[in-house]
């Protein structure tokens, strides 16, 4: 399993995934699956990733073949057209493998998330689906999410307006997000990887890798969970009435 | 669909349902989940259904017939003996129902959460499968939830221990694990159910059902986003590195 997601505010954008992969209970391993392409000052994508390695994989290295070629990524004029070549190249790769696979009834199912920007556009956050159709984050839906996404939505639910919450807070609450993941799910885990993009800058300079041990998101998990539990303890008590209502048969 | 929760702690059970029932998009009303069985200062039970209705309700009528009759529950000598009751009845709806079923291919898929207490043991928390077979709650795993249980689960790592939480502030992480869970999922909502059972009371007089309009619950849900936000707020900002590693292909 896997837990990536993208957060847009009017700040920029959280880009943040985990790193486990795993093909049975005995198959465990470290997969990172954030990729970036970059042209400083003119075009910057993160790519993040979920489903069959060996599918996103083919994915990643036509993106990155093209992109060093001047195709695809690199000749897109916004992010409309970015992830509809992001699609294109999932179109290329299902051609290639989905009937193979039908055949021992494995099914084509990636998603990606693509975040970034092109000079003289808006960073933009997309979804695109494993029949290539992208989706595209807004002010009312400013996250996206892939993989095992239901654990970590309350805290995006209840913490993200596009409008007002800074880079710094959405940084948080991503993290805070996938942590409440990997301790639900055990197919989901460290290293995290976590990038920050400030609109305009048409770089990635705020890039963070967490690992399983690092201090950093100890003390974030222990603090928030402390701070959680007195928020609790404060809230007013239930006021309870008495016997409930007759049987509802 | 349905969530449902039972938390057992030091002091006793919390439990909780919503009340929202759907056969697809267009058909969708509100049916109490929760039943309570009693004869007070010598048994208490509380149950909590998900699933299709049509089983659960025959499942319930079975075990309140039985309950009138002096049989099934009102025999259970002990708890694990009463989980074993409502399977029992689980079993007899399976042997009615499940064929007919199956020729249209709708799976026979109901849980029930059964809490409750007999004179002269300790109050419990039992989740029971389609199959009728019964597991208990612990220490370690001090609640169970049935139907959509993802969304309300990280609050609930979070915050219980089963040796010090309270039963007040039990009874809010259930509200807050509900609330996180009717935002995320429309299928699941309101009017919420809640009952909190002291150990040894042998009786059900701590009962407070919340309609959508709700002001406590409005309340308890406003300050507890607003609490969240200055907490996230007031975390440490995350200190980022530089660019990202190397592409990882």
């Amino acid at each position: 399993m896997t837990y990536c997601l993208g957060i847009k505010t009017h700040e920029g954008l959280v880009m943040a995934s985990d790193s486990r992969t795993n093909a049975g209970y005995d198959q465990v391993n470290v997969c990172r699956k954030l990729y970036t392409l970059v042209t400083p000052g003119e075009r910057a994508f993160v790519i993040l990733t979920s489903g069959s390695l060996s599918i996103t994989q083919s994915v990643t290295t036509l993106l990155q073949d093209e992109y060093r070629q001047g195709r695809g990524l690199a000749m897109a004029s916004n992010m409309y057209e970015a992830a509809r070549a992001v699609g294109a190249c999932v179109r290329t790769v299902s051609d290639l493998d989905r009937d193979a696979l039908a055949k021992d009834d494995y099914s084509f199912n990636i998603h990606l998330l693509l975040g970034g920007e092109v000079r003289g556009g808006e960073p933009e956050l997309y979804l695109i689906y494993p029949q290539g159709n992208p989706i595209c984050a807004t002010q009312d839906s400013p996250y996206l999410q892939i993989g095992e996404v239901k654990y970590g939505r309350p805290i995006l639910d209840r913490g993200i307006d596009a409008r007002s919450t800074s880079l710094d807070a959405a940084s948080k609450y991503a993290l805070l997000s996938m942590d409440a993941t990997m301790r639900s799910n055990v197919t989901v885990g460290p290293p995290v990887e976590l990038l920050q993009y400030r609109r305009g800058s048409l770089q990635f300079d705020h890039y963070r890798r967490f690992s399983a041990s690092d201090p950093e998101l100890d003390l974030i998990h222990g603090r928030w969970e402390q701070a959680l539990r007195r928020v609790v303890e404060d809230l007013p008590n239930i006021r309870f009435g008495g016997e409930p209502a007759g049987s509802p048969a």
